[in-house]
């Protein structure tokens, strides 16, 4: 299955926020992520807020439509724009702008 | 099993080359990794270098000594290493920390 990697930087001020909010993601929101196709998704936060994600799905342009299709989505994601640096007032979700993969070893 | 993301910075001047050499790896290189537990081991390269590292494995810090004391990895990471900023004349595996993981969905 491809992986994905996108990147995204969290504010400095937030990360203790972030981090709290991510060990208790609402079940709705996680229940959206499994049906909508987002497989062994991790995210991995630098001290200075620089979050990596990493995801494997057949076709990640199509489980970010499906996602951004949610009702549950759209609440999440507006709870977590604030936390995050440089997305000129959009959602979280539709910076996720995926990086090459270079190499890969199964 | 734990996963592990670490990120390196490849140097501007040096990406095209590091493409390169990382789409031919040495089929021993590729061995030694497997044999020394380093597993679904992706790199994702965004276009100014930053070098994103993602892998499973049980025990990273042994499966970094283990594939540290193999002879194989002395010579690649030697050659890789005038690719990398930042590293202070350290091997570039001598770079990987890890992130934090602040979230998993399986």
């Amino acid at each position: 299955m491809p992986r994905v990697c996108f990147l995204l930087k969290v504010r400095q001020d937030r990360l203790a926020e972030y981090r709290e909010r991510h060990a208790a993601v609402w079940p709705e929101m996680l229940d959206a992520l499994r049906d909508t196709g987002w497989r062994n998704y991790s995210l991995f936060l630098r001290e200075d807020g620089l979050l990596v994600g990493y995801l494997e799905t057949d076709d990640f342009e199509a489980a970010q439509r499906a996602m951004a299709a949610t009702e549950v989505n759209a609440r999440w994601q507006a709870e977590m724009a604030p936390m995050f640096e440089g997305l000129d007032g959009g959602a979280p979700d539709s910076g996720m702008t995926p990086l090459t993969e270079v190499f890969h070893l199964p």
